[in-house]
C-alpha cells in the first residue's frame, strides 16, 4: 500500500466517524422537535454542542489537511476521486475561519436571533437592526475569509456551503429570466383564473386521525418505507433522521387539511432522495445528497410536479375524501386540482403558491448580494424589501413583521441559502420533464397511483448518484442540458394558463 | 493558576465532553427501544459504535492519565477531590485492557450472545457452551488485567465497574446471612400465606389507555415531572434518557395490569434518583449516580418498600379501580396488597417476588465467583444452577431454558453485575427505615398520596450526594450504619409473617 492509498483510507475512516456522528445529531434533532419534553432543552443543546465541536475537531484537524494532500497522489476510481474532492471542499470550509471569527459569529448569531424573536411579532425592525448590523459585518468577514480559502467571490463562498459549486454568475441569468417573465405572467394567470369557477373548499373539520391515515397511505403509495422511517408531528414539518431511518413530520390543522398534506408530500420527496442515496457510500461525503437545490428539486418534484397535477389528483381524490369522510363536488379531483393550484400574490413566502414563490426568493437574493457586496447596509433592508415585493408581486407589506422580518434565515446567520429554493423549483420541472421523456408510461402510471416508473428513473438518474457529479454534470447527464428556466416556465404556462 | 489546577480544569472539560456524549448515547438507546423502525437498526448500531469509540478515546488518551497525575497536586475541595478520584477510577478501568483483548472480548460477546439467542428458546445449553467457554476465558483474562491495574482481586475488579468500591469480602457475609435465613423463612411465609384468604385477581381485560392514565397519575403523584421526562412503551421496561429528560418505558399487558404498573413504579424510583442528582455536577463523574446497588435501592424503595405497602395501596386502590373501571372486593386495598405481596417460589428471576428474588441472585453470585476464580468451568454451570435452585428454593428447572439460560447477562459478557440487585434490595430496606426514623410523618403522608416528606429526605440523604461519598460512607451517613441485612430481614418478617 502506498502512502497515498493509506492516506485516502485514513480519510475514509475519519469522514465515516464525522458523518456517523452527524447522523446521531440528526436523530437528536428529530427527537428535540417531536418527543423531547420542554425541560430537556438545555441538556439537548449541550449534547448537540459537544457533538458539533467533536465533529469540527475531526474535520479541521491539521492531519485532515495533510491526509487530503497526501491522498491526492493516490490512484483512485471515479467515486473515490469525487469523494476526495468532497472531503477537500468540506475541510476547506471547516478551516477557512479562524477560531476568533467562528466564536464572534456564533455569539452574534445568537444575539441577533434572540432580538429577532422579539422583533418579529412586534413587527419592529428597529429592535433588531443593531444586532443585525453586527452580524452582517461578521458575515461579510466570513465571506471574505472563505473567499480567500476557496478561491471564490465572497457571495459564492457563502453559497458554496449549501450549494457546492453554486455560483452567482450562473444564478443571475436564471433569476433575471424569471424576473422578466413573472410579473406579466402572474397578471395573465390571475386573469385566467378569474374566468374559471373558484374551487369549493371541502368542509371541515378534518380530524387528525383521518389526516394521519391519509398521509401514511399516500406516503406508502409514493414508496416511503415505514420499516425505514416514521411519520410524526412537529411545529414545522421537516424531513430528518438518517437515510436508513428517515423521519418526516407533519403539522395538522383540523380546519384545513391541505397545507399539512402538501407538506408531508413535499417531505416525502426529500425522504425518497435520502433513502435512495447510494448505500455503498452511506458514510462518505460522496454518498450524501448533492446539494440543497437538488434536494429541493426532489421535494418539489413530488409536491409540485406530481402531487398538484391532474393525474395524481384523479388517483388521490377518492382516497382523500374517503380518509376525511367527505363526498360530493368539493372532493372531486377537478375541484381539488383547482384548490391546490390556486394562485394568489401574498406577503408570506412559506404560504406562497408555485407561481409567486420565485418572486419571494428573487427579492431576498437581490438583497443578499447587495449586503454581502457592501452596497447595502442592514438598515436599508426594509425599503429594499418593500420595493422588491411591489415590483415583482404588486403588493407592499403593511409592516416589517410580514415583510423582511418573516424568515429566520438572515437573523441566525444563514446567508446564501435562499436561492436554492428556486433553483430547486427550476430543476424539478426540468428533471420531471426528462423523466417523462425517458419513460412515456410515467404520467399514466401516476394517474393509477403507481409511482414505480417515476421512482425507478429518479432513483438511477438522481438519487443513486449521491455527490459523484457536480450539479451541472448531474443535470446534464440526467436531462441532457444544464439548468435553465425554460421547462419551468413551460410547466407554469401549461398548468396555469391551460 | 498552578499547573495542577489547570490540569484539573482540563480534566473537567474532558469529562464533560465524555459524559455529554454519553447522554447522547442514552437518548439514542431510548429511541432505539421505543421509536426506531426496525430498518434503522444497522445505522443506529453504527452511531452507537462511533460514539463509544469516540468516548473511549477521550477517556483512554495518554493525556488523561497525565492530567490525572498532575491534578493530584491541586488544592481541591471535597467535591472536586471526589470528582478527581472518580475520574481516576474511570480512567483506570478504560486503560486496564490492551486493545487486542478489548477486541477479542467484543467479538466473543457478540458470538456468545448470538448463540444464546438460539439456545435459550430451545433450552439447549450445549448449543452455547463452546462460545461461552471462549467468552469465559476472555472474561477471566479481563478480570486479571483489571485486577492488576486496579490493585484488586479479579472478581472485585469486574464488580467495581458496576459497583465502585464493591468487594466480595463485604458481599459474602451479607449473602451468607440471607442464604442461612431464606429457605426456612420462605417455608414459614408460604405456610402463613396459606392460612390467609387468597387474593382475588381483578377481572380484565385492562385497556392500555386506562393503564397508561393510571401509570402517569401515580408517576406524577410520586414526583415525576413530565416537563422533564416521558412515559413510553418498549418491550422491556427501563429508565433511560438523561437527568433533565428522564424517559421511562412500560410494557402493557391487557390481561394483567400488575406487572406493568409495578415496573413503572420501579422505574420511577430510578427516575427520581437521576432527576435529583446534584445539578451543579451534571456533567462530571462526581455528579453521577453512586453505583448500581444504590440505583437499585432507589427503584426498590419506591416499588417494594413504598408501593407494595398497605399505606400506599390504601391511597392507590381507588385510583387503580377508577382508571381500570373496576369496583368491588377485587379492587380494594387489602386485596390488592395481598395480590402484590404474594410469595411463590418460581424459576424465573425477573418474575420473582421480594422474598425469593435474593435466592436467584445468590445462586448466580456463587457461580460467578467460581467461574472467575477458576474453580468452575462453563460446562458445569447447569448442574451448579440446578443444585442452587433446589437448595435455596426447593425447585428444579425442567430444562436450561428456564434455568441457566434465562438471563442474557453472562452470555453478553456482563459478569459481576448480579449481586447489585440484592445489595440494592437490602439497601432499600435500610434506607427506608432510616427515612421513617428521621421523619415520622412519612408513612402517614404516603397513605394520603403525599410523597413529599419521603422525597425530601431521599433527595438530600441520597440523590443530592451524587458520587461524593463511597457506598459505605453514603449509607453510614444516611442510615447510621454500613450495609447489613438486618433491616431487610425485619422488613420481610413484618410484611410476610404479620
Amino acid at each position: 500500500m502506498t502512502t497515498a492509498a493509506t492516506a485516502y483510507a485514513e480519510l475514509e475512516d475519519r469522514f465515516r466517524r464525522y458523518l456517523v456522528l452527524g447522523q446521531a445529531q440528526g436523530v437528536l434533532h428529530w427527537d428535540m422537535s417531536t418527543m423531547m419534553p420542554r425541560g430537556g432543552a438545555e441538556a439537548r443543546a449541550e449534547q448537540l454542542a459537544v457533538l458539533k465541536t467533536t465533529r469540527h475537531a475531526l474535520l479541521a484537524a491539521p492531519e485532515t489537511g495533510d491526509l487530503v494532500a497526501a491522498a491526492g497522489e493516490a490512484e483512485l476510481d471515479g467515486w473515490r476521486r469525487a469523494n476526495l474532492a468532497e472531503m477537500e471542499r468540506r475541510w476547506r470550509h471547516a478551516t477557512a475561519l479562524d477560531e476568533d471569527l467562528v466564536e464572534a459569529l456564533s455569539r452574534a448569531e445568537t444575539a441577533c436571533e434572540m432580538a429577532w424573536r422579539e422583533a418579529r411579532p412586534a413587527g419592529d425592525f428597529a429592535a433588531v437592526v443593531a444586532d443585525l448590523k453586527v452580524l452582517v459585518a461578521l458575515v461579510r468577514e466570513t465571506a471574505a475569509a472563505k473567499a480567500d480559502a476557496l478561491g471564490l467571490a465572497p457571495y459564492d463562498a457563502l453559497l458554496d456551503a449549501y450549494e457546492p459549486g453554486g455560483r452567482q454568475a450562473e444564478i443571475d441569468p436564471l433569476f433575471d429570466d424569471l424576473e422578466a417573465f413573472l410579473p406579466q405572467f402572474l397578471g395573465r394567470v390571475v386573469e385566467h383564473q378569474a374566468r374559471r369557477p373558484a374551487p369549493v373548499p371541502p368542509p371541515g373539520p378534518f380530524p387528525i386521525a383521518g389526516q394521519r391515515a391519509l398521509a401514511r397511505h399516500l406516503m406508502a403509495a409514493l414508496g416511503f418505507d415505514f420499516d425505514h422511517g416514521r411519520l410524526d408531528q412537529s411545529r414545522h414539518p421537516f424531513c430528518g433522521g438518517v437515510p436508513d431511518d428517515v423521519r418526516i413530520t407533519i403539522r395538522y390543522d383540523e380546519d384545513d387539511f391541505t397545507p399539512g398534506l402538501m407538506a408531508v408530500l413535499h417531505e416525502t420527496g426529500h425522504a425518497l432522495y435520502e433513502r435512495s442515496l447510494p448505500p455503498a457510500w452511506r458514510h462518505q461525503p460522496v454518498g450524501q445528497a448533492r446539494s440543497m437545490s437538488i434536494h429541493e428539486s426532489q421535494s418539489l418534484l413530488i409536491e409540485m410536479q406530481v402531487c398538484r397535477s391532474r393525474p395524481f389528483l384523479a388517483f388521490a381524490a377518492p382516497l382523500i375524501g374517503g380518509a376525511l369522510g367527505g363526498a360530493g363536488e368539493a372532493w372531486d379531483g377537478d375541484n381539488l386540482y383547482r384548490l391546490l393550484t390556486r394562485v394568489e400574490p401574498g406577503l408570506i413566502r412559506v404560504d406562497a403558491d408555485e407561481v409567486t414563490y420565485p418572486a419571494h426568493v428573487i427579492v431576498r437574493y437581490g438583497i443578499e448580494k447587495a449586503i454581502i457586496g457592501g452596497t447595502m447596509e442592514a438598515a436599508e433592508i426594509p425599503a429594499a424589501w418593500n420595493e422588491g415585493m411591489d415590483r415583482l408581486l404588486g403588493i407592499t407589506p403593511p409592516g416589517d413583521g410580514d415583510g423582511c422580518l418573516q424568515d429566520i434565515h438572515w437573523y441566525d446567520g444563514a446567508w446564501g441559502y435562499f436561492p436554492t429554493y428556486t433553483l430547486g423549483a427550476i430543476a424539478a420541472a426540468q428533471i420531471f420533464a426528462a423523466a417523462r421523456q425517458a419513460d412515456a408510461t410515467i404520467t399514466a402510471a401516476i394517474a393509477k397511483g403507481d409511482f414505480k416508473p417515476l421512482l425507478a428513473w429518479l432513483g438511477q438518474a438522481i438519487h443513486a448518484q449521491g455527490s459523484l457529479l457536480s450539479v451541472p454534470e448531474l443535470l446534464t447527464q440526467a436531462t441532457g442540458r444544464a439548468l435553465d428556466a425554460d421547462l419551468f416556465k413551460t410547466h407554469l404556462k401549461d398548468r396555469y394558463l391551460a
